[in-house]
């Protein structure tokens, strides 16, 4: 046992991200990216941040891009919190938020980062099972609780639930934090961001990787109450002063600024989506209704013979090992010509097994 | 009491850093960044990465970058962690490393960031206090200790220590991490990192905000044996899986790389500090010896009052308010021309006062 961790480290179980291999040839369909990129004003906007400028340190608060954020959604600075990617604002909100004397409440199937939180921050949890179908029933969560999450659509499942579904939650926990993780939510999901005025226990957490194409940038944001994000803003003055670079921050500005491209770039993935999930049933797989940049399908073949198939085609999509869903792989919604790549494999694979 | 807030939040008392204003003609000598710009070379890097490849996510390891920072350095890839800003490296130092049962040892007078972040992982610490010329003496670290922190040379002082003295506290405190905080060490002093290879408890942070003048990109890291360097790996990555921007590790590795750029700028630095150093002196002012890239300086006149003259002529040092340094400024070396404006001023303000 290495003497000189602390005790925390031994404890630890790390998160496992989706592997990003360097090879250039290919079809990558295993970590959620948008086929799209950036918003050619995104790219002019860091071009023109990148000067001598860089050897000064950044607004510490981050000021420009959260107003941007504010003017965006209709609220106010106050309401708004940005982080060096959302998985950084979610482990602030764990902290800050959601470790109380009862168990913190999430889904089974889930974003397996949760738990891991949980660990880091010694946050007592309770996991709240999908029903048979994987749906997300939000009154299961009617228990004793310290806090509740989940992600809107679900990942890995792409399922969504109502915003009269979560409002009818929050009144039910007044004294909870409810954390809803819109990570996917730009794909046809209700957001619950018009409820934050009427709701001061309702964090809502999105990000700049999947509808703005800037996962290689690490940029996310919470939308809630002031007195949440005050919450947020003391930990993170207590952990690092300065998340955000002066590139990241221009780049965000001129993300929120470009909203045509960002609603061409949305509607491209939806209805590549349609056409993946079409196709997908066509051949035999089970398919969830999706409302994220992804779908989970149960292939007609053992998913992770299937998966590796796939992958000496060149083509990565993701397999998660647990119990529940093991049988399912997670495919990123790709370009129009990787979803048809993806599908001539796959008719291959299994009509291999005829 | 927000009702909402987990129990550390209650308790926290964050960082407050420089101020960074907006003001575009200030001369601004109050948080230490470089006068001169970055490497040309980390410019055109930064640019030829600004591209599509922004959609996708930046290799979760940063490897490249380590493996750079490993050939610089003649370590292996195994001896190095890289985080976004050393304040991030040290966060996670104090919580994979420096949390036991026995408690943290640091200066009265350092980094104000130190029992920020005991405050906020709850680690019990003692400060060890300067002598009164603010020398940091090692030796005085000698007492029952679960980890030893400070800045090499130290903040706001600008004193270093030798290595000597670091291997002979390395000797004595076996059974504690020793953390040499680095982030200013480029201006003169003694580096640590040649004994790595000897001292498991050696853990060096580094950062590129202040000799390679990226402050406004966030990159720093840390150089210890593999122990160390897999503590802080787990902490990571049960809290951010992808810290590292694709922008910030294509300008850390450029920087890296240009060598002959990155001694001349040291070199300016130093001999302005050189030239700053006699002017104030001959002006009546005390000046510590420093190896940092600031000066740590007693007025003539009150700190405060000289403080805010300065400002009143649209320069920003900063000042202390802790009882044993506030008579005291703190004031970063600038640009020649900067320089100058600040000699001609204190002239002035010190003239006033006969």
């Amino acid at each position: 046992m290495p003497r000189y961790w602390s005790e925390v480290v031994h404890r630890l179980t790390p998160y496992v991200p989706g592997e990003q291999p360097q090879h250039p040839n290919l079809v990558k369909l295993n970590t959620n990216e948008n086929p799209w990129p950036p918003s050619p004003k995104v790219l002019e906007a860091i071009a023109a941040a990148t000067d001598d400028r860089l050897r000064l340190y950044p607004d510490p608060d981050s000021t420009r891009l959260k107003q941007a954020l504010a003017d965006y959604f209709g609220l106010k600075v106050e309401n708004v919190f940005v982080g060096n990617g959302s998985d950084e604002v979610l482990a602030h909100a764990f902290q800050a938020l959601l470790k109380h004397d009862a168990p913190l409440l999430f889904p089974d199937i889930s974003y397996s980062f949760y738990p891991v939180y949980c660990n880091l921050f010694e946050i007592d949890y309770r996991i709240v099972p999908l029903r048979d179908d994987f749906s997300l029933v939000l009154a299961d969560f009617d228990q004793p609780n310290g806090g509740i999450i989940f992600p809107n659509p679900n990942a890995p499942t792409g399922r969504a639930v109502s915003r009269a579904d979560i409002e009818a939650l929050l009144q039910r926990n007044p004294d909870s934090v409810v954390v809803v993780d819109e990570a996917y939510v730009d794909f046809g999901a209700e957001s619950a961001v018009p409820m934050i005025a009427r709701y001061d226990n309702l964090l809502v957490v999105q990000t700049f990787s999947k509808s703005r194409s800037l996962a290689g940038l690490r940029l996310g944001y919470a939308l809630g109450a002031p007195e949440l994000i005050e919450a947020l803003v003391r930990v993170k003055d207590s952990f690092n002063s300065y998340p955000i670079d002066r590139l990241a921050e221009a780049a965000g500005i001129a993300s929120i600024g470009d909203e045509p491209y960002f609603q061409d770039v949305r509607d491209r993935v939806m209805r590549e989506r349609e056409r993946v999930t079409q196709a997908l049933t066509g051949l035999g797989f089970e398919v969830l209704p999706s409302k994220a940049n992804f779908v989970f399908t149960r292939p007609p073949r053992p998913a992770e013979v299937v998966m590796q198939a796939l992958r000496e085609r060149g083509i990565i999509v993701r397999h998660f090992k647990a119990p529940r869903i093991r049988n399912w792989l997670r495919i990123t919604i790709g370009a129009p010509h990787e979803n048809d790549a993806l599908l001539t494999a796959l008719e291959e694979i299994v009509s291999e097994a005829g």
